[in-house]
Formats: C-alpha cells, sequence, structure tokens
C-alpha cells in the first residue's frame, strides 16, 4: 500500500512495525516531513525535538507502543523537554521528572515527539494553534496541539487533559477520536493540577481502537479490542445534553441521523431529560472549577499576578468572590449527580450526546463552548468523541458517547460499534 | 507571663502578637533558640535556614497567620527553598513554585521556617528523626519531622501529609494534635502525589484550635472556634476499629478510660463493630495505596532504580504483580466502604478510636503501624489525634475522632470538647 505513514492509525501502524512491513523510522521520519510542511500553519508545538525523538528510536523498547510517536500536551511533564504550561510564568521550566503518563508511554516503547500547545494552565486563553482543516478556525482547546497534531498527522496519538471539555471538544473539531477515561483511570503525578475533582488526563488518536490503544498501553488494563465487534446492540440513551438552546441546527441533525443509523443497526434508541440532580451538578462545575484552580495558582497569583491573562483573573476572581463553602457545596452537587447518573444508567450501555454545539469556532480567540462536555467530566465516566461528519462549513463534527465511571472497557466497545456503523 | 514563646499554642501566640504583647520577631528567635539547642537531637529539618525565615518578618503581612512560623513537610514544594521529598533521587531540587498550602499559610502572614524530614516519598523507609520525648523512640512517619518539630518547640504549627496514618500516628507518638481533614479540603498542587485516591494534606498543632486555625487559614473555610464549649455532648462511637489484636493493652485502656470520662461528661457511648463494607475497605488500602504509588513514581522507578530503597521496592514490586484490575476493584470498595460509613454514621456525631496502636516504638528503623489510621484515610472524612495520656514507657498516647467526609467543622468542635473534658 502507498498511503503515507504519517495517515496510519496508530493501531494500523504498530500492526505493521510488529509485521515487519514498516520500521519505526520510517514512520517518525514520514511525521518529522508532515512536521516540516505543515507546522508553520497548525502550530500544534510548543516544543519539538526531533533529535531527542531520533535518540530514542535508537534505544528500541518492546511494548505496546514501540515505535508509535507520542504528543504530549505541554501540562505533563518530561525530562529531557520544557514543561511551560501554557503560561509566560513557567517560560524554559525544565522539570526533573517524567509525569506518570510520558514515563508509562516510554515504558511502552513509545516515542515522546513533542510538547503540544495547550491553552494557558489548560484554561480557556488560547494558543496558536490552528485547526488542520481550516486554519482561519480553532481547533478547540485546552488540549489545542495533541488533538490538531493528530488530525495533520504529526503524530498518531496524544495525550490531553480535561476540566471542561479540553479532550472531546477539540477532537471534534479537529475530527478525530478523543477519549476522557473514567476520572483517575490515568495517574496525574507530574501532571500541572488545576481542579483536582475534575481534571482527567484523556488521550487522542484516529479512532476508537487508538484511543483504547494508548489507555490501555499506560495503564496496563484490558481495555478490550473496541475493534472486534461482538455482535450485540447497545441501548442508548439519546440526549441534547446541558447544551440545549446552545446547539447548532446541524448539530441537532446529526445527532437524530446517528440515532437513526443506530437504530437501524439494531440499537435499542430512547430519548431522555437529564434528572434534576444531575442538572444542579451541571450548575455547580463553574464554582468547582475556578475555586480549585484560584487554590492550584495561589503561587502565580501572588507572585506574577500581570503575567495571568485576563480571561483567568476574571475566572479566578469570580471564585474568590464567592462564598467559601460554595466549593464543599459544589463537589456535594457532583456527588449527588454521580449518584442519579447510576441510577439513570441502570436501563442504558451509554448516553449518545453531542460532543461540542457545532463546528469548531472561526477565530482563534475562542476555543469553543465546554457545555457539552463539562458535566460528564464531573460526572467522572469515560466519554469519547468519535467523528461523524461535517458541518455547513465543511468543518468536522463528531458524536459523544459517555458511560458510568469504571466502565471504561465496555464504553470503546460500543465506541468500537458506533464507528463500525457510521461506516469508518 | 514567663512561658518561653517557644512553647506557646499557634492560638496564644496569635492571640498575644494581635494584642501586641508578643512580637514576633520574639517568637521566631524562641524558636530559632529551641532549635539551637535541641536539633542536633530531634533532626526535625531536611532544610532549614533562618535568614529565609527571618526576611519573611521583614514583610509583614496581615493574616490569621501573621507572625506565626510554619513548618513544611518536604512532600510539599517550597519556591525558596529545597524539595528532596525524602528520597535521594531529587537531592538538590529546587521547585520553581510554592505548593497552595505554602502559599496560602504566606498569604496568611505564616512564617516558612523550614523543610521537615518526611520519610521516603511519605512511604515507609525512615528519616533521621527522632522523638522529642525519647530520642532512643520514633516519632512515627511519615510527617517524621513536622510532628516531632511541633513537639520540641520549633515551630507552633506545621503541614503533613497522610496516605496511611501519617498525620494521627506521629501526632500521638509526639504529645501533639494532628488533623486530617476531608479529603481534598487542602488543594495538593505542589504536592509530591503518591496515592491520588488516598493522600490528604494535613496539619499539626499544640492542640486542635491550632490545626482548626492553620487549616481554616489556607483554606478561607469557617472552622469554627473549638475551644468554644457549646454545651451539648457527642454522641460518639466506640471502636477499637480495624487494629484488634494489634492494639496494646494500655491502648485499649485509655480507649476505655477516655470514654468513661465522656460519659460521664454527658457524651453518649454506643460500642461498634465496623459493617463488613468498611472492612472490605479496610483490605482493599495496601491495593490502591501501593498500586498507585507504583504510578506516582514510575520515572523513578525507571530511572533510579537503585536509590530507591527496599521497603518501598518491595511494596512497588507486590504491587506490580497484582492483577490489572485490582487497583479499580480497590476504589469500588473504598466506595461502597464511605457509604455504608454515611449510613453508619448517621446515629453518630463521631468515632471514638485509638490513634495508634501503643506508644511510640523503640528504634528509628520502623515509624510504626498504620493499622489504626488507613482505614479512616481512604474512608475520606475528618480524622483528629488528641494526647489523651502516656503508656509504660511514659511516652505520649493518643486518641482519634473519626467524622464524615465535609463534616470538618463539627469534628474540630468535637474534638475541642474532647480536648476540654480530659482536662487539657
Amino acid at each position: 500500500m502507498s498511503t503515507d505513514p504519517a495517515d496510519l492509525s496508530a493501531t494500523e501502524a504498530a500492526r505493521r512495525i510488529d509485521a515487519g512491513s514498516l520500521h519505526p523510522r520510517d514512520l517518525l521520519e514520514a511525521c518529522l516531513d508532515r512536521i516540516a510542511a505543515r507546522e508553520d500553519t497548525v502550530r500544534a508545538f510548543a516544543h519539538l525535538d526531533p533529535a531527542l525523538a531520533r535518540a530514542a528510536l535508537a534505544r528500541p523498547r518492546d511494548g505496546l507502543l514501540a515505535g508509535l510517536p507520542v504528543g504530549v500536551k505541554d501540562v505533563l511533564d518530561t525530562a529531557d523537554q520544557p514543561s511551560e504550561y501554557g503560561s509566560p510564568i513557567w517560560r524554559g521550566h525544565q522539570p526533573r521528572a517524567d509525569s506518570f503518563a510520558v514515563a508509562a508511554t516510554r515504558g511502552a516503547g513509545g516515542i515522546i515527539l513533542g510538547k503540544t500547545v495547550t491553552t494557558e494552565f489548560a484554561t480557556r486563553h488560547p494558543g496558536p494553534t490552528t485547526n488542520p482543516h481550516n486554519p482561519a478556525h480553532t481547533p478547540g482547546g485546552s488540549s489545542s496541539g495533541s488533538a490538531a497534531g493528530v488530525a495533520a498527522g504529526f503524530f498518531p496519538l496524544a495525550f490531553g487533559t480535561q476540566t471542561g471539555g479540553s479532550v472531546l471538544r477539540p477532537a471534534a473539531f479537529c475530527g478525530i477520536a478523543g477519549f476522557k477515561p473514567s476520572f483517575g483511570l490515568i495517574h496525574r503525578a507530574g501532571l500541572k493540577v488545576m481542579s483536582e475533582s475534575l481534571d482527567t488526563i484523556g488521550v487522542f488518536g484516529r479512532g476508537v481502537a487508538d484511543c483504547a490503544l494508548l489507555a490501555q498501553a499506560v495503564t496496563g488494563l484490558d481495555l478490550g479490542d473496541p475493534q472486534r465487534a461482538t455482535g450485540a446492540a447497545p441501548r442508548l440513551a439519546v440526549c441534547i445534553g446541558p447544551g440545549g438552546d446552545k446547539l447548532a441546527p446541524e448539530t441537532l441533525a446529526l445527532l437524530e441521523d446517528v440515532a437513526t443509523a443506530c437504530a437501524r443497526a439494531g440499537a435499542r434508541i430512547e430519548r431522555i431529560t437529564l434528572p434534576s440532580a444531575v442538572v444542579a451538578a451541571q450548575e455547580a462545575h463553574p464554582a468547582v472549577m475556578n475555586g480549585e484552580i484560584l487554590q492550584a495558582l495561589a503561587w502565580e497569583r501572588m507572585t506574577h499576578p500581570a503575567d495571568i491573562s485576563a480571561e483567568l483573573t476574571e475566572n479566578m476572581n469570580w471564585a474568590a468572590a464567592l462564598p467559601a463553602p460554595a466549593l464543599a457545596e459544589g463537589r456535594a452537587a457532583f456527588a449527588a449527580g454521580r449518584a442519579a447518573m447510576r441510577e439513570l444508567m441502570a436501563r442504558y450501555d451509554a448516553i449518545l450526546t453531542p460532543s461540542a454545539p457545532g463546528e469548531a469556532p472561526q477565530g482563534l480567540g475562542w476555543t469553543g463552548d465546554s457545555i457539552c462536555n463539562a458535566l460528564w467530566t464531573a460526572m467522572h465516566g469515560p466519554c469519547i468523541s468519535i467523528p461523524a461528519g461535517h458541518g455547513p462549513a465543511g468543518l468536522p463534527m463528531g458524536v459523544q458517547l459517555v458511560g458510568l465511571p469504571g466502565q471504561d472497557r465496555a464504553l470503546l466497545g460500543w465506541a468500537g460499534w458506533l464507528e463500525g456503523t457510521l461506516g469508518r
């Protein structure tokens, strides 16, 4: 086959490496060629050092990721590359150690190709990255460089993090798969943690199986093979989510189309509205997120206030003005919401809901709305975005499946089923 | 009064500073004098720089901790002092930023006096610290230097962390108060996190009110005034805990004496045994703790295996040999245990249980058993150890109160009541 190795899915590249028909060196050089051709426009990297990646190839390691290049969001520490967290306060910062995600990737044979652009501390203030499908549009955030880089063929796999919608939304905007596992599945050691109750490390790939591969490689868990159909079809709860009137018409139409396709493929489809305890959890998200970020950045706020963006300063000031019990009340609302989710989900295998309100917005000043994702992050269950079509501007759109905490393997299986149903 | 300022409680020192009868400089110098006299024996500090502390005094800040010296366990980052995590792998490490706990302490006017000795990564391999009551005995761990330093009068307040029993046990062994708040009450930004499900930042002081003061100062929460009696007496569930046959006779006798004193003071006392779901959570603690530590130290284990102690290597190897689902199963057992605790505690204000199996063991090679604490850490509720007597070797002993998550203020109030009842 004449496919450029930079366009292969991670699972296909791994198969070819294993079979001896693709040399890791050729894969890496294809990625570096692609980067040389497109990085000026995409601007996915906060730090790139091809020599380091080539040197890593010279020390081959066995493992599920043997020879696969991986992009790492620049909120995850790397012992051999700077880690600047998207903030001028941390310019030139060189950690002594790898984060868990990075060390485990290396342990499984993966090649850390570079650090990818994050918004400021993985919050709202955007970086320079553009959408690989149209540079006039945002790639989404906060995991901007990781999502754009996978979509552009810079690396087949990448890590992101999600506090609101920072994995799912950029995956949808960039036309790739993005998987936020259950809260806590990937240890946050060496992550610049913002919200302790919400921050979750996630993964990007070209499809569901790629996401499963990276999550499995770093955790050691058996997450199944999403490409192997079980014959069964899921019971799906179709839900517009808390997005409501923020959803574009094409988003609602896409959700209906996908639901119809699922029903045709044998899925049991029911429309649901969210229980009040779950809605209350959604409403508590800003207080918990910003209240915890306010604490996480206590040092930065005391010592470098002028180097914090206006957006982030405003959000922290908002949190600082809340009554002190708001944080604990918000966490209690999350806990009550999770209990209500367990009851609700007794009758379904997954929730089917939009990944984002619409296509990627025009401009680079705003990475888009996390309204379709923040609730599910707070609910701590696995979520995955799957490419499902294109919008009126010709940009990719995704749909999201949401499961209960701990049901990562099952959700990946249903996501593989959905991917097959949608004909990818 | 002629009390040496180094022997004042934090609340009393704060009152005097506020009234103008104690100058922060005199308090700091009294602490430094005490350190000069006793540090050779106690060995509480991993790093001490009197000039830094004096310089901080010269930039006075208002706040609840104005002028109070604070010791910081050396797993919490400090921007102006090394942070070595009790490991030769991190020798000389200088973080760029303060941890949240440290930044918030400075923000409230506290003086970071130094970094205190931690066991290796807050696990089992001990540091050099001795028990201030008898240098032939351990001060407990892993927050060894923080507990010993408060007991020795080196600083009136200190931070520790608890994954098993690393705040409560050293507090009991050193004859001071140690408070582990609800999980998540103090943000872990800048903590060298080991077990994400368990690690909790706690505080040490001479008494309950000191612990409340420090926790309140850094979180901004109103934790009440434990020294103001409400007139009411608590409903106490007396429980030997999971310690069972590991408890020394004097520990059982102390628990009975304290229970009797509480009943005499009006408390309703009931003896309980732990529900099976709570016992199962206790049994899951080692798998979760060591499984998560194994992930947290992935980089250290890959790059510096020879610099990890034999104990820690053994525990990580044990975790690495567990079936992959053990971690998720353990976390599920914790969640089920917490639900059972909520039911159980509907009838009680707090659990009264030993802080440790007995007095501080002889020797410095073992910091003691966390059997009286690990379960409660996993249950995520607040726990506090209060000095309650002495054992046959003349060393201090404590009793522990345990509450439900979020009930920090109430538990501190009952702890203040108990402190008063015990005549301190």
